[in-house]
């Protein structure tokens, strides 16, 4: 298959004039074929008025057209075949297993949002029949439903080139709701994009559906992502990245002279509590897991575990010292990209100066152009608290253990966490009522809490919230990942007394497309 | 039942030491008694401690206490009698029989809201239980569940001193959450705050909740309100009011390092279409309807009808005419503070000024001091779709017609429209087509969609949305009327493998609160 290094505009190949962008084998640091010339300011707009002049057919489909849509887009992504992985490969260093696996993700998560937009809970369908003899004056029939947003931006994260990118999550829940969408393709793997891109515009080729439902720009720089959040045609706009990254377009978003939502899933260093009973009884097994949850991707996981808080003492030395026997066996990864390395690069050189932590072990160094050299830390809850700086995250495979005094600071130290995607226990029958204590503050500061198992690994499921308090997004009342995440691309809309031939299909007597409905306040599922 | 004049901090009377405020009788320009001081800084920050102070105890009550707290709230405002009508008349110039009404509405919202706690839906429980044989990786059980954001700052509208005041909708729907409260209590109403703010404390004291759930701050001029919105321990905003009041509000909350989302329901002028059969068949009738439904509260609605759209013809002429002859016997009525009779004033001369509109018809003087002098004006689309100031709120018994063209111009004009909380059409059976070809457009424009009636009057429901897109919210997702209006104030969560014992009781097995769940994506009601 050939890349052609182009920006695809509704079905259009376009070579922007924009500065270029050319993906980097992270493991050998080389260039690779082709450059990706960015879009310029035109381009964007273009892609824009295809969104808006695609937005009232796209909206209008019925559910099983919009259904067989995104699982046609699975089946091209599944058809690109072994090419896909490969560029993929070249362009990020991940491991071919990985790649796969991720793929299967990504279709797998395309096929559920296929049964979301079937089921049609995202409508939730709302009745209130009228009562035209109700005193001292009647009500008129009211019905409700919701609709799309309109067109959305998605930027593709680094770390995920296939779940979190083109046709992730984002890309996924917006187009089920209906929202024709424009990505900003991340620069770390525009071929990859491209590749994925392609399957897209195949997919709406043949299902008979405007061009505009869907466009790929590539651009160097933070010109192009953000001339399409300032867009007036965009109205929402999916990111996952950095913290710095996913602010800048908050404010872009917010001074709009119409602000829209934006869903940035930013900064998270997943906490992880290690309770007494737990501790003691199986240490060295915790370690062990906690250092492989710690190494996965190469520590590039949103839900990484960054931070392991435990009552000091001879268990929590013990853990230490088996966590820093696995660490300083771990073999190097390469990194995603250039930057993410220096970067991390910096933030273990941060914690390794700062003389309020003790560093306990680093990792191998391997052979690669950029390698994550694991690393583990530790600090006295005293520190910690004093320090906000150490909250910061370090994208990698590096994590701080913070001792406390006793699990009186335990809380202490939970109830100073900034807000997170995930909080992890680990905990035996004894420790439950540590845990009672616990789970408020952790409630208040996550979007999940787990028991017994590690943060990272984070399921395509109709209950899992992939979300939590600021940093961790910008908004905590909706998740990225999971059927859920359909909810941020839609609204409410009520109609009154509308005729039924005027009523959308949904919502007219009899229940025509069968779906779940709140009549009067009662469910009907 | 005397006022003594101070704001109510949990359980205490605090006379604060900022700049007074003090109501003024709309009808005659008469100061009224007592003062209130405003609260300082201090005090919200106290107001605030108090409310996260009370917050993980609220949250964990069971729906039974709470909807019986909410219930309790209803009866102790009944209980204050006819001294809470009298205040409010004073303060705001609005008739008996309307705050008679206004205070049923206010207390069927809260019994409301108690019957959706009770149901539970605002959880929206989903479950997807554990695949320990799932191939290649096993999936662990994982439950969701909704809890509250947090303290909720709420800034009541000077329009319903009841139903969007201290115990109006956004309060009823944050307590209903399991949110505490403190309000910002609107300057021209403070008498009728106060009587609200005890009977919301009597109920706090006879459900035996923490103090804290509830306080009411008064302050003079922006700063109590800025420094509420800015304090960390504030989650969330809900505001009725101006366009510049809402919007520099969203400014502050954007601007914390943590944000927080704002619910500001701001400006809306209701376009109104009059399709051409309804037109013919029934303009005398529309006219009558129409005029009613401007002169409601003096036109001080949210959903006041401000703009009427129509073809150009002797039809339209007609119902202009006979809607000239309503607005010019239309009784004055006093507006609800000097400042909004100024605003009706200036608003209304800039469109007499304009030389683009006609003033066709203005209303009866009257004797009041600050009176609502109703005004209707038309224009041309080509001059409305050129100057987009015409599409500026004038709040009160102003109204603007659009003569169109045709029917592609009237689609025209609402294209153009700013984000609305209603558009209504009126039609008759041959308007189908007509109004087919506007609905998709006016779907991307308002929240509430209504046919052949006016849009004041918003009934309080399940289907209701009273809310809609830029400027008419700043949260198109949300609505602040109806049950749904919960839903601004809470969040996901999801729990992933708890023990039994650690799991929050309506996630458990057997369903032990009898909600509706989602179970592995399907529909239990």
């Amino acid at each position: 298959m050939t890349l052609r290094g182009v920006s695809l505009i509704g079905r259009q190949d376009v070579r922007g004039t924009g500065g270029e962008i050319r993906a980097i084998d992270p493991a050998t640091g080389i260039a690779l074929e082709p450059a990706y010339p960015g879009a310029t300011a035109a381009e964007v707009a273009q892609a824009c008025e295809l969104a808006r002049q695609a937005f009232d057919a796209y909206r209008d489909t019925a559910p099983t057209l919009r259904a067989k849509f995104l699982e046609m887009i699975a089946s091209e992504i599944e058809a690109i075949g072994d090419d896909l992985i490969e560029r993929a490969m070249a362009e990020t260093g991940l491991p071919r297993a990985r790649l796969e696996g991720e793929r299967g993700r990504t279709c797998g998560q395309l096929r559920l949002f296929a049964s979301v937009v079937r089921a049609g809970e995202w409508l939730d369908v709302r009745i209130d029949p009228a009562l035209p003899e109700r005193e001292p004056m009647p009500r008129a029939d009211l019905r409700q439903r919701h609709i799309p947003l309109g067109p959305v931006a998605v930027f593709g994260a680094s770390n995920f080139p296939l779940a979190f990118s083109v046709a992730g999550g984002d890309t996924a829940s917006a187009l089920a709701a209906g929202c024709p969408v424009i990505v900003k393709g991340h620069s770390a793997h525009p071929g990859t994009s491209e590749l994925v891109g392609r399957a897209v515009q195949k997919a709406i080729k043949r299902s008979g559906l405007p061009e505009g439902v869907f466009s790929l720009l590539f651009g160097s720089g933070n010109e192009i992502g953000q001339a399409l959040v300032a867009d007036p045609r965009i109205q929402a706009v999916g990111f996952t990245g950095s913290r710095g990254g996913g602010t800048a377009l908050m404010r872009t978003a917010q001074a709009r002279p119409q602000p829209i939502p934006v869903y940035a899933e930013m900064s998270s260093i997943n906490p992880v509590f290690l309770l007494p009973e737990a501790l003691r009884a199986r240490g060295a097994q915790l370690a062990e897991g906690f250092v492989a949850s710690l190494n996965m991707g190469a520590g590039q996981f949103c839900t990484n575990p960054g931070l392991v808080i435990a009552v000091k003492g001879p268990e929590l030395d013990a853990f230490v010292e088996a966590a820093s026997d696995a660490v300083k066996a771990s073999a190097a990864q390469t990194m995603l990209t250039p930057g993410i390395h220096d970067a991390y690069e910096q933030g273990v050189g941060r914690l390794s100066s700062n003389d309020k932590v003790r560093e306990v072990a680093r990792g191998q160094v391997g052979e690669s152009a950029h390698p994550c050299q694991a690393g583990l830390f530790v600090t006295t809850a005293q520190d910690f608290l004093a320090e906000p700086e150490l909250q910061e995250e370090v994208f990698g495979a590096a994590s701080l253990v913070i001792e406390c005094a006793d699990q009186a600071q335990v809380r202490q130290v939970a109830a100073q966490l900034e807000g997170q995607l995930t909080a992890t226990l680990q905990m035996d029958d004894g420790d439950l009522d540590a845990a009672k204590a616990l789970l408020p503050i952790l409630e208040r500061k996550a979007g999940r809490l787990l028991a017994n198992g590690w943060p990272t690994g984070v399921e395509v499921c109709h209950a899992m919230v992939h979300g939590g308090p600021f940093p961790a997004t910008s908004d905590s009342r909706t998740t990225s990942v999971g059927s859920a995440a359909i909810f941020r691309f839609l609204r409410p809309v009520c109609y009154q007394a509308l005729p039924e031939g005027l009523l959308p299909e949904p919502l007219r007597d009899g229940n025509p497309w069968g779906v779940s409905r709140l009549v009067d306040g009662k469910r009907e599922a």
